[in-house]
């Protein structure tokens, strides 16, 4: 524990609200131009827009990434944490692969936000579960080992199962883990999606109650044409499959609509005729 | 053997063309105003137009039911694939629990057909298997039994076995098999979407190789708002979890584009760029 503290556990359940579905908006992140150039320049307004839009649109969390060209990324994160604040009190996934920057992002936030992300990787554990407990928050867990991204559903499998042990093993509760199976884009890995396919469907079997799943959608159409028709392909497969959550793109109207639907489907939402009429007025 | 004749199995192989999927066209049935003023009153255009345009759009079979209504169903069978035929070589599912009318509809289509369909109960599967030997042509079998259809995934699995044993003890092939998990209107029985789903991925354990699996799409959406969204967006689900072959409305563009990218997803297809083109531009 860091300086001793005790910290409760926020959230202590992952949040739902419309869709049962954990969304978590993908926007503030320093790859999109218009947040590079947000943080560079300290304009708050695209920020707190981009907060405020994804959150209209059904967002249970945002996920804040600095972007990779920040020379002071402790700096920037907490200001971008702070210009969230200002309009949305919503749970933040803290996506960094610096556990500094990690711990001052889950600070700025006020602990109420989640680890993106950890892999299996031994001295990644080490690090980021201790702080998932610290903080009693949910993390992020790619089936990453030493070896790499394992090519088949087998191999990610064995990892989680590694990754669930080290959450154990730090005082992590298994319902604050959630496995992500790695999306790598179809237009060169054309193999992967059915293995990650495969890896949700499997992961859920690895514990009882089942551990959750969770993808970096957008990444499955990188460099490809037709991206949001591969996207949200790529999500309905993944939540037949049994996903819970996907950090996507939340102001794809169409996108969102095949997500409500595949939950009405699996009988995730109590079916009305008007099922997408309630969600539009309410994400208007 | 009716007749003493032993034909030559038509098609040997399930056809496979532009998709690996198995595309039977749902639209020349009885239950559509058109098609049932059209055997009404011998009008052979509308039938013409519904079998080039479905082929065009990609369907591997037609699918041929005369409706509820006629008065001579074995008539309007006739006369049915005997338009088609006039514009299309595709080999057809005949659509019918009367198997007076399903010998005709084989043979007016010169046996390049598919029985549509058997269920699990034994009276139908000791008329329809030995038809299906006879003609060496494909069976759709419905995971319905004596008893009904079974509420879960492990019933309906049971009651596939069940018509696995009965092709194999009639002769006819493992592969010339489709089982039919039973899509019902999610409106009425929401959760059977995800039993549907379950059986598709639990038929494919059943024998080795794994057995055929098809659905009858559009009944899901049966009484509900956004037809064509909860269509395609259980077309998705189900192929991801295994789906060879559905009885869809192939018209339906949006629904086509959603199994070629569905098909790129799971690698059954080869990935290029502009997919899409291509497929548009072959089926236009």
């Amino acid at each position: 524990m860091r300086d001793g503290r005790s910290r409760p556990a926020l959230p202590p359940r992952i949040v739902k609200e419309v869709t049962d579905v954990i969304v978590i908006g993908e926007r503030i992140n320093g790859m999109f131009l218009d947040v590079r150039q947000a943080i560079q320049q300290r304009e708050a307004e695209p920020i707190r827009s981009l907060a405020e839009r994804q959150a209209r649109a059904g967002a249970h969390y945002l996920d804040v990434n600095v972007g990779p060209a920040s020379d002071d990324p402790i700096g920037a994160m907490q200001w971008l944490v702070g210009r969230i604040r200002e309009v949305s009190d919503l749970p933040l996934t803290i996506d960094t692969t610096k556990r500094d920057v990690m711990r001052a992002g889950i600070e700025a936030a006020g602990g109420k936000a989640m680890i993106n992300s950890t892999t299996g990787e031994q001295k990644k554990l080490d690090v980021l579960m201790p702080m998932a407990a610290e903080f009693g928050i949910p993390i992020i867990a790619l089936t990453i080992s030493e070896q790499g991204v394992p090519r088949d559903a087998l191999g990610r499998a064995e990892v989680a199962l590694n990754i669930l042990a080290a959450a154990l093993g730090h005082g992590v509760p298994p319902e604050n883990v959630l496995i992500d199976a790695v999306i790598l884009p179809v237009s060169a890995q054309q193999e992967n999606p059915g293995h990650v396919l495969a890896t949700i469907a499997q992961t859920k079997l690895l514990a009882d109650p089942p551990p959750k799943t969770v993808i970096g959608l957008s990444n499955v159409s990188q460099n490809a044409q037709y991206r949001e028709l591969i996207n949200r392909t790529t999500l309905v497969m993944a939540l037949g499959a049994g996903l819970d959550a996907a950090i996507v793109d939340c102001l794809d109207e169409e996108l969102m609509e095949a997500l409500i639907t595949a939950e009405l489907l699996l009988n995730r939402q109590v079916y009305s005729g008007d099922f997408l009429k309630a969600y539009r007025a309410s994400h208007g």
